[in-house]
């Protein structure tokens, strides 16, 4: 059976909500920050440890999963839940975020996307229905529309073109999907439409015309302003069906989750937590410390003084310091592991606060003390 | 209170024997194997996974702890214990065996070995006092004297010198240890000798002939062949003392273990497991699997059908290796744990079958398995 959302509670002052997702991979409180897995597997971490962490979904890559270790050995493998010893829910992309970054190696047609693999310049084509069936064979419980994610910067006809465009492949996937994937497996929607409001509306309204088990919001974080982003977010979320969850893509520091979660958005995830870990930088209650400075080598407290996370307990900073210093992979994990604890629990805080109806506050009193 | 050992029981056929070495952090049940944290974490491992995997003691390296974190850090955390989060018994080499291993940067005299650091080519000297007072400051449980491995294929007079200055070496160091160690910190002496008989129970009578807490056997797997190993080992081990333990440095293969506690060795250790871990080869019951081979791509069973480790338990050859060719740092942390797993329940085994008389059977019963 695809996903069904609950609605649990919504905050008196904002449009903040909090709820559960169900999956036949079990229940998703949400808001909630989603690790990213791209290769299957949250770099440095065992499934054990996510749980440990409060993780709730993981992300896997279409992408990067199709060129390795491939459909071949996916399929024979049973999916990415059985490969990577995964049995919570997992969410992927469609690939097009990454095709599309392969700029000078890519061709776009009605038809889909050619494009060059970054690792053998092997080529390739992903079309909608490519898409979803590779995610078919990943056997993600949450999976990605193919569409195109456009620059901030992108004129308005290159991106009315690109909207109608995903628009046209939306349906085509939602197709395909309703044809072909597992009864358990369900499909989002991507809304675009760049910084252009009209567009932005157009998009909305007939992408949720379609039949999707959620919506996500496509083209944020590449290249805008913060400012721009709050408010197309502002202005699209509410076009998005109540029923059904919402997910903001590409999200991950403290202040971008605050302001999603506050227009309405109940999922996000990002890179950044785990690949600034692994540069030696914590997110810590009072703002990010790049602990491989020489500046903590004598450094015996923790990470982050009000976490209570694994990291937090037994280790100082002088220790991660020293291990990233010498190019120890226990650095990087300690530190993958702590920035991910911190971002899920600052879920759950945020998620209480909601019930609360104190979301404004709680993200007044996070901001004052991380120092936006 | 210094180490003390407890002889449990000898093999009727062989000199393999089991005792227990009790530590102020712990005991130690021998023979054991003894995993290596040169830089003060196992590399990918957490204590806990350490102790999850039965390790008893793992290893320190003076000379790379000493150049980093450096001891003015070592001793503001209190030593390796409290800087790493380790609370079982830790063993130190004297740092020796790294700068007579720096050929072109170091000079040998009467006082110490002046060097250049690997790092930074910065000028430092050790001597057999300064290499205690280290090993002091590192606060490990079990310290080395400061002795010269000279390679196997060295010739007698070269030999003989060498031996009789780490003996001079080996006095400084135990007079130095006796006024400055903490009573909770134990001295080894170590034989050398090189493949020379008379030189080695010259270096045997006269080491044990001072009062340490226990004995090693240095200069082996340097160069020379496995029989000259097992010669030395079997002429040089009787003149040890029963009483105390025994430790024949540098040997981790699964044969150079059988044969050094066949010879009644109780304590070893070696970079072996966790290096080819992080190069993609695991060591399983039927002899090493180089998993990180395209041939196991579509192979999902487990690294070791006969292993019940956590890797084991959960993992694929298929997942293992996908991990390892795309780089992925969780890769080299499950075969990191399967490794060490694997040799140290071999140890258990071994001491099992010690106590019941059949040291050789499983020795035979291994070999055949292994492939030996």
């Amino acid at each position: 059976m695809a996903l069904t959302y609950e609605l649990i509670k919504k905050d008196k002052h904002t449009n903040a909500r909090v709820g559960v997702i169900h999956t036949a991979h079990g229940d998703i409180p949400t808001p909630i920050f989603m690790p990213v897995g791209t290769l299957g597997t949250v770099k440095t971490m065992t499934p054990e440890d996510l749980e440990e962490i409060g993780a709730k979904i993981i992300l896997g890559n279409t992408y990067h999963l199709y060129l390795k270790p491939g459909m071949d050995i996916m399929k024979k493998a049973g999916g990415l839940h059985k490969f990577m010893n995964w049995d919570k829910p997992i969410l992927t992309d469609s690939g097009g975020f990454q095709v599309f970054s392969l700029s000078d190696n890519r061709k776009i047609t009605e038809e889909g996307v050619t494009f060059r693999s970054h690792i053998d310049g092997s080529k390739h084509l992903f079309t909608p229905e490519k898409s979803i069936s590779i995610q078919n064979d990943i056997h993600s419980d949450i999976m990605m529309s193919f569409d195109e994610c456009v620059d901030a910067r992108a004129d308005y006809n290159y991106v009315e073109n690109s909207m109608k465009r995903t628009l046209r492949w939306a349906k085509r996937g939602l197709d395909y999907h309703k044809e072909n994937s597992h009864p358990d497996q369900s499909l989002f929607g991507i809304v675009q439409g760049g910084m252009f409001k009209d567009l932005r509306e157009i998009s909305a309204r007939e992408t949720t015309a379609m039949d999707f088990d959620g919506y996500s919001i496509g083209g944020l974080s590449v290249g805008e302003t913060k400012e721009e982003m709050i408010d197309i977010l502002n202005f699209t979320t509410p076009f998005l069906p109540e029923n059904k969850p919402r997910y903001n893509m590409g999200v991950g520091t403290p202040d971008y989750l605050f302001e999603s979660f506050q227009a309405g958005i109940d999922m996000a995830d990002c890179v950044l937590p785990t690949r600034i870990a692994r540069n030696g930088t914590a997110l810590t209650s009072h703002g990010r410390l790049v602990v491989k400075n020489a500046g903590f080598k004598e450094d015996f407290t923790p990470l982050d003084h009000e976490c209570d996370c694994y990291t937090c307990r037994n280790y100082s900073r002088a220790y991660i310091r020293h291990l990233m210093n010498v190019n120890e992979i226990l650095g990087a994990r300690l530190l993958t592991y702590h920035n991910l604890y911190f971002l899920l629990k600052l879920c759950e805080n945020i998620r209480q606060a909601i019930m609360e109806d104190r979301f404004l506050e709680y993200k007044e009193e996070f901001y004052s003390k991380y120092g936006y």
